[in-house]
């Protein structure tokens, strides 16, 4: 199964929620697998569209407590590692799409890169020489699942 | 979704493997989820019976390649931690089964009782205080199911 | 320079942490470097007896403040990690001592096993087969040494 | 005592080498402790340089070999972790100092920026918001020492 991330931050607002539900749909679409960090925000919301298509949505979380994931989650990864569960959520995926995000999305951005891993940006701030530019949630999907298959 | 962890070796002999088998089938008939390393041996038996029952395996790996999952496995965690990987799988286990096992093995049913979590044993070497000794695969199930709900 | 690690629990009672301040001092008039866990109990009294004889101590925290190591501790490193910063301290040390401990100890224990490192145990009450028994702190400490000089 | 890293790639030119060596001397003069990778390129010339000064250096290596170390080093932490040991380092460090660098340094300098910790950038592609540009070796440190102290 093709495994594919999606990153950003904890909180977002309505509309980049909507970007990033709009991405998990797409995943669950093209029968991949979601893997994200398993909490709120951009997180919350790419779950929750995958799980809207029937897809499966892997939540890789920071704490210790797998209560923390959010609804949408089918299942948890309890790292109790803090920040180096990004370096787990890079490794683990086919490729990666950031949605807007702040410096752990950068972080995370920056990681994928240096492991080879194509990664593409959903309206990030972010211009990272190496990540992907995508215009839309169905092209972000398009561009990442292509990058993959091509490597 | 309750997860139930699978611990042993990555290698075993067909009697062991036939337990292993027998406990992930039996994971699978109670609607739950394995947790396992995603390697030989044990993981691979365990995996192997939870897919035949039409459950979900998950392999959680100590190295950084995906491909080196078993071929059981539905979802793939690439940790690339090495035996850090172990603090990972007893971290996001309701329960956890070690079915023989050596060092490593010893090493996960204490770190899983450190953190309270419900351990049981079936056919291990290692006798621990406060780990359950199971009498059959059918048993270890039941017994991790019930000290987990009963928690 | 070789690096001994002293694993134990958090808290003890006197006696225990007057074999552990011996095992520390000895390591220091070893010209050896002590990595410990950085918190209370055994691992404090292993550092203080370290400083004590003008040796260096390292702790390999488990949380994410540095100022939760004790006082003895001449070098920090915080891993934000949890019960995964075990198998960083194992992988760190040339040899390990055990000194009394619980299921964390017991878990060190056989992760350094599993590591192939040297271990030896003194009061403990795990019994793992492979690791060496002391009689003394600095049996403990002669034992360990030795078994990594010969190794 | 205050630890400040020196993040940079693992292979660099002569100039680049020259700068890393400069910082790590003044980090050496500083009273402070020198925390960096342990490998090779930006690592080594720091410790190389805090080491001609007397200081003390620290190498957190991703790998599982303590023989990795550059010569400059006198404390191993051997993660085996990868790319997850860059955010042990991170939490390690007061104060982060990044010398040149790749994608592994853009990724340490936006999680430690995560993280709060003050980080100073010296002759980097990298422009991050929140990161404070050095003019030289001894800028960079005296700026670093200062976020630091006045945080």
């Amino acid at each position: 199964m093709i495994q594919i991330g999606v990153i950003g931050a904890g909180s977002c607002n309505n509309r980049v929620a909507g970007l990033a539900e709009a991405v998990g749909a797409e995943i669950a679409k093209n029968n991949a697998i979601l893997i994200c960090g398993g909490l709120g925000g951009v997180m919350e919301a790419a779950a929750k569209g995958c799980k809207a298509e029937g897809g499966q949505a892997i939540g890789i979380l920071p704490g210790n407590r797998k209560e923390d994931a959010n609804e949408y989650i089918d299942l948890v990864i309890v790292t109790a590692m803090s920040h180096a569960r990004n370096a787990i959520i890079a490794q683990s995926c086919d490729a990666l799409i950031a949605v807007d995000g702040e410096y752990g999305t950068l972080s995370e951005i920056a990681l994928s890169l240096k492991m080879g891993k194509p990664v593409v940006t959903l309206e990030s701030k972010w211009d990272v020489e190496g990540a992907r530019v995508a215009a839309s949630p169905q092209d972000a999907v398009k561009i990442a699942m292509r990058l993959f298959l091509t490597r």
